[in-house]
């Protein structure tokens, strides 16, 4: 009988503990969870500082998985690749094991960033990493009436959204030139930043934050040369991977700082295998390695990595940065590289955006729905997409998603089969419709 | 300067004369159109009976497209492929004329088919096909309290709901063993016959309408050995392709009845091309000839002979038959052919049907998502898909369209890429569930 030790149960080490589970019946598999409970969900997060979801304790799942032997409140303190062993921690007992492995799960996941500017450790400044930090900062909205949220990416921006919702002043500040600068071109952030405006969020972008002041609490942020009032600062700069213990036991990192695997999700040392936001891997337009970090990479990382250690032969290949948020009912996706990511990669894209009615214009309802398509001017192969409305966004995204997968071009996409019945859509898809858009420009 | 003659302006005819003008700026472009206005739109029709569409009048457009010479209120009377003219009536003055043309898109449609069964031209039978069809249910609707609908089809579905909406008894006679029989397996239908139930649509399946009575007005139906009374009934049995004009031509017809074409959508006869529902298509799937009838091939069809006509080389090479309907709240959609027609046509299919929530579970509001994936037993590449849910059911059908259209396997669909955010999509995509609900069936 093998064993299977993952380290992590988030959604790459509960994905791989299942799939290991499903393919293989007898092998022992140990989880090791440095959390006190079972699973919580991240991104549900910003949802329950709205209020969406009514109550935070509803992300927290305490059901353990079956016929897993997953240990709880248990800590991963070192790996030792020669003798193929994890040494954990029992947090409550102190109590330490050495656990023998055939198979390693590396899947620690990410932290939230806390950039080392001045004032960080201040009482009042929060990330949106657990469910601790969600409590903390709705605990934290009953008293503060002045918000700043650092870093207009999705949560930044689902945050910002989340903080009005609950009656604070918000002002979100980005360093880059316009909001969710990862997802979205200046022209297509703009309708973004419009909405954030209707909902009372003041969007400050090419600005840094220099300082945080306070006594004990915080007071103020410094944005350049202007100080705001703030009893609340919640920092969304980005996570970070989770590879210290990889990176003791001698595992090869890569330069994201993530750790390095091949397609196998092999790492560099003999069966351990990495998965999820603690991993590196590879952008599939700019072929540049890169950090996913989003749940559904996750899960898909999972799904490999589990395979691989029950005996199989999986492969993940990389990402394309497929992305969805909202803002109250607009929702906003993308895949691939903005234009200038693409540029930065040497890439030399074309695009069209489009504006059209979501349904015909005979029928009550219609919203606009905006979609922009980036496409090589070489080949012209679709490279990547954006879109926002109030409705069908995601999906539309995961079609471009598939279509780029298949190495589809322009032409051929503007020409998709697709269906059409006046209450859900137009009889003109707006992605063929931005298509021919971009083929007249080639 | 060249002349392109087009006969019929509906979806296939207008995307036919705005594709060749906006490629060829010198041509003369003529539409012949029989009807008294510009255009209307046949798919809101039962969204009108049925009240969503407040006015029905709003589904007739009446502007003129720019640059086009559109004769309304024209009939054309004949074709004469030797002398390459169209010999067309104006129906008011009776006025005749012989237009030459350099080419010539027949654009012709269909019609709403009535089976020649006794008492069909009695007062109180209807079709829905044209906007004088919709005003005449709705007037009906206002006297008669019991209606039949013959055929359940997406029309004769999305036409019962919208008669219960106006407070009618409703009883729908399908011949077929299921509701949507052309879209859905017997297990998916189920799915929709109960939500009919539920709306107060009696639904009767595996039953033929053998006889309508009545003196002048409908009175009753009879169905198998049982007589209805119904002061209103409406036959949705199919539609038949508006052929005669080109047979009378001695153009080619296929077996289906519809106008013969090749890839570039030539008929039999020089520099004539066919597009919309008179053509006869080829089922990309089952590679039989079909009759595809939906608004998006005639799109797609006319955006081809467009382009062909004014002298490009675009090609048409069929239909996977992608649909959406509903009820209500409940979207239907489905792409490829339904286990009893992949069996009629020789293909071995392995299915898996699954149903799941389509939001987290810790997310308020979430609805069932059902879909079901049909995967070809041999190379196990997937050949159709049926969803139902209430939102994201046309796209993640689209989504399936375009892997049938890859050639995907099933087992790279079931990892493919895509975006996750709790207020829209699980964390898990439904489609890859069925994916993999299908791989363990291989």
């Amino acid at each position: 009988m093998s064993r299977i030790v993952i380290i992590g149960y988030e959604s790459a080490g509960l994905t791989a503990a299942s799939t290991a589970r499903a393919i293989d019946r007898q092998a022992e598999i140990i989880v090791i969870e440095r959390r006190p409970y079972v699973l919580y969900h991240p991104c549900g997060i910003p949802f329950a500082i709205g209020g969406e979801i009514p109550d935070i304790k509803t992300l927290i799942e305490n059901t353990k998985p079956p016929n897993i032997d997953l240990r709880i409140g248990t800590e991963a303190k070192s790996i030792d690749t020669n003798s193929k062993t994890v040494e954990v921690t029992e947090l409550k007992s102190g109590k330490t094991e050495k656990i023998p492995y055939d198979s390693l799960i590396i899947a620690t996941g990410s932290y939230a960033f806390k950039p080392p500017i001045k004032g960080i450790d201040l009482k009042g400044v929060h990330v949106v990493r657990t469910v601790e930090d969600g409590e903390a900062i709705i605990e934290a909205t009953k008293k503060a009436k002045r918000a700043v949220v650092v870093g207009a990416g999705a949560i930044g921006v689902e945050t910002s959204v989340a903080l009005r919702r609950r009656g604070l002043d918000v002002l979100l500040v980005e360093l880059m030139p316009n909001v969710l600068p990862t997802m979205l071109d200046q022209d297509m952030a703009e309708i973004v930043t419009q909405r954030l405006h209707k909902e009372g969020v003041r969007v400050l972008c090419n600005q840094r934050l220099s300082e945080i002041r306070g006594d004990k609490n915080v007071r103020s942020v410094v944005v350049g040369e202007t100080e705001y009032p703030a009893e609340l600062v919640v920092m969304s700069v980005g996570v970070k991977p989770e590879a210290k213990l990889a990176k003791d036991a001698g595992i090869e990192l890569g330069p994201t700082g993530g750790i390095k695997v091949d397609r196998y999700l092999r790492t560099s040392a003999p069966q351990v295998y990495a998965a999820g936001d603690c991993v590196e891997t590879l952008n599939l337009i700019t072929e540049n390695p890169t950090l996913s970090q989003v749940a559904t990479t996750a899960i898909r990382m999972g799904k490999v990595a589990g395979k691989n250690a029950a005996g199989r032969k999986a492969t993940f290949n990389g990402t394309f940065n497929t992305v969805v948020t909202s803002v109250h009912e607009l929702i906003i996706a993308s895949t691939g590289p903005t234009t200038s990511a693409a540029k930065k990669a040497g890439i030399d894209v074309v695009s069209a955006r489009i504006r059209m009615p979501n349904k015909p214009p005979y029928y009550p309802g219609a919203e606009p729905i905006y979609a922009k398509l980036l496409v090589e001017a070489g080949e012209q192969k679709i490279v990547g997409g954006q879109v926002i409305s109030t409705e069908g966004v995601a999906e539309r995204v995961n079609l471009l998603t598939l279509a780029i997968q298949n190495g589809m071009r322009v032409d051929e996409f503007a020409n998709i089969e697709y269906c059409y019945m006046p209450a859900v859509c137009d009889a003109i898809e707006p992605l063929t419709v931005a298509a021919e858009a971009v083929l007249r420009r080639l």
